[in-house]
């Protein structure tokens, strides 16, 4: 592993998947799952959880770059952009930093919607086996 | 709402619910739902993901402290111990600083296990209606 290897992970988020995650989390925020009340927010129509997106950073890092049995330190995401149900996002980790007298490195963590927006961003720093 | 108010969310994250979760995001590192895997780690057995975890701070502020309705806008999150599968956690928010310009706030975000230790720390900033 050596800075700039970079992983990338793609996922729509379905209806199902948020009303699971919400039930899971207990976030059961009617933004995400009640259609008439999102309607009358500024999103227009329901969105996924900024934790869910964010999930998938854990899932690139936990199981592709650095994998297996990877971590978790610390993580920072700022939610730029909503993500809506049904929408199909880009989440790529990129190796940023890696430190010389231990196994730990900092990532960028930056997750893209179909558009090429950046819908979340931040770094993520992990220990590796 | 004002600086000091705080809400709190106890849970306990069950086998299943991790398994649900590791589909859910796609994180099927070995290390959460793995049982063998986990035991031959620091850990011994499994633990949480630190997504799942930290998504019980997105419950209270969607659904609590501001509330209904809630913008995320940023999330910064410690790893300090692990939650292993079956344990009961608490976190909780507190309000720490109000902008007097926009309907924006900072809170602190923190998860303590059963025996009071710090799990998770870190803060959020959220939009409010």
């Amino acid at each position: 592993m050596k800075v700039g290897d970079t992983e990338v992970l793609v996922k729509t988020f379905t209806p199902d998947d948020v009303g699971i995650f919400a039930n899971l989390s207990e976030d059961r925020n009617p933004l995400h799952i009640d259609e008439a009340f999102a309607r009358k927010t500024p999103f227009g129509r329901p969105i996924v959880h900024g934790m869910l997106v964010s999930s998938l950073f854990s899932a690139i890092l936990g199981t592709k770059l650095p994998g297996k049995g990877t971590i978790y330190l610390r993580q920072e995401v700022n939610f730029r952009k909503p993500v809506f149900v049904g929408e199909t996002v880009t989440a790529t980790v990129e190796v940023a930093e890696m430190r010389s007298d231990k196994p730990i490195c900092t990532l960028s963590t930056i997750c893209r919607n179909s558009a090429g927006d950046i819908v979340v961003d931040g770094q993520a720093v992990v220990k590796f086996g």
